[in-house]
This record gives C-alpha cells, structure tokens and sequence, in this order.
C-alpha cells in the first residue's frame, strides 16, 4: 500500500495526511510510538490489536516514505513531522474516552495527555494493559 | 465494510475510534459534513477526492450504525457523537497545512478553525475549490 502522489486530486489538508496515514493501522503503529514509546517491529506487532505482520511491513514502509518516521539499525523514530502528529491522537484518544461505554479511561487521563502526552506515558500504558 | 463489535481485543480509545472511522473515506465523508456542510449523498460523491459510489454507501452505514450520523429523509446530520470528532478533524487539517508544501491553506486559517469551525466554512470552501 505505498501510495502514489502523482495524482493530486485535491488540495484538502486532510486529504493531504490521509493519503499518508488515512488507515487504522498506520495511526495504532503512531500511537504505539507517540504513547507507549515503542520503537521495533517486534514491539509493534505485540500490541493488543494484533497487527498482521504483512500489513505492519508495509505501513512501516508508507511512514518512513513519508518521512513520518525514520529508521536507524532496528528501532523506528518519529520525526519531527511524526511528532506532529500528536494532538490527532491525543483528540481521538479524547473521543474515544468520551463515547466508549466500556473505556476504562478517565477524562482526567485525557487532560493529563492535553498537557503533556509524554508525562502521562506509563501509566497510560499501565492502565491499558489492566 | 461493517465491523463487528463481538470481538473487543484493546481498551486504546484510539483503537475504539479506528475500528469505527479509521480509513481514508470515512473522514473525508466527516470533513464534508463538518466543514463544508454536505449533507446528501450526491454532494459527498461530488467531492474532490471522487469516492466510488459502493465505498460511500458502505461508510455511511457503518457511521450511522455507530451512531455517528443521522439520517432523515435523503439528508445526513452529524450527531452530538459525530460532532464531537471536530477536534480531531481540525488537528488533522492544521498537520497537513504545516507538511503539505502545496498547500493553498495559511496557518491563519487553521488558528480560525481552532476559534470557530463554522465561522470559516465558507472562506475554506471557497479556497479549496480554487
């Protein structure tokens, strides 16, 4: 799924990043780095939703074409664009606390991750392994 | 593409708003809503990005299964549910005017989306279409 950019069908600033990162796996392997602070293959395809290995090759691909991450021996980075991308999860993150009848997530955690997304790193990570 | 809720394999908010929204189209066809106004079928096809007709009847049944659109008569509306995923759509637009470097969009605009999303919408409507 490496996406071409030849064909620019619109000059939406939305369509621009989701023809990037416009699929559910693209933005959990995001969440996984911005989040949890994982950085290698092996730790992205432990997550909980249990991404294909095949489909996490090929995001991983699409990202660091896009120069959202980078690459150096076996552990991926963000880059500063990548970082960017964090108030996009941050407020679906907020979304999801708000409207999902099951989170075990409070709106305190969403104003913590409002404030400073890496303070809030591991026991967000605690509490999603509960 | 109707997902089924049985299997709930993370507690990630994030990952609870993907399995509803997360691909390309859904979120043009929110951006529409929210930003441009679209509210029928017809005005979603017309966009831009040009969506073929059997994707957009697959994501308007899953958005409004999940309770994120309403529909009355040939009209769509945005629910409180639907609504409350403005944030992330304007994180989203202010990511891809600071990335895209051919973007008609200033960071001016983003900051009045940020203020009021419906104030602009005709102002962004008109520039994307230029």
């Amino acid at each position: 799924m490496m996406r071409k950019k030849a064909q620019r069908r619109s000059n939406c600033p939305i369509s621009f990043g989701l023809d990037i990162f416009g699929d559910k796996w693209s933005l959990l392997v995001l969440r996984d780095m911005t989040f949890f602070g994982k950085t290698t293959y092996g730790e992205f395809l432990a997550s909980d939703e249990g991404i294909a290995t095949n489909i996490l090759a090929d995001r991983l691909k699409t990202l660091e074409h896009a120069g959202i991450i980078k690459k150096k021996d076996d552990a991926y980075a963000l880059t500063k664009k990548g970082q960017d991308l964090m108030p996009v999860l941050v407020e679906m993150a907020a979304w999801g606390v708000t409207h999902d009848p099951q989170t075990p997530l409070s709106q305190d955690y969403i104003s913590l991750l409002r404030k400073d997304p890496t303070h809030v790193r591991r026991t967000l990570s605690k509490k999603s392994n509960s």
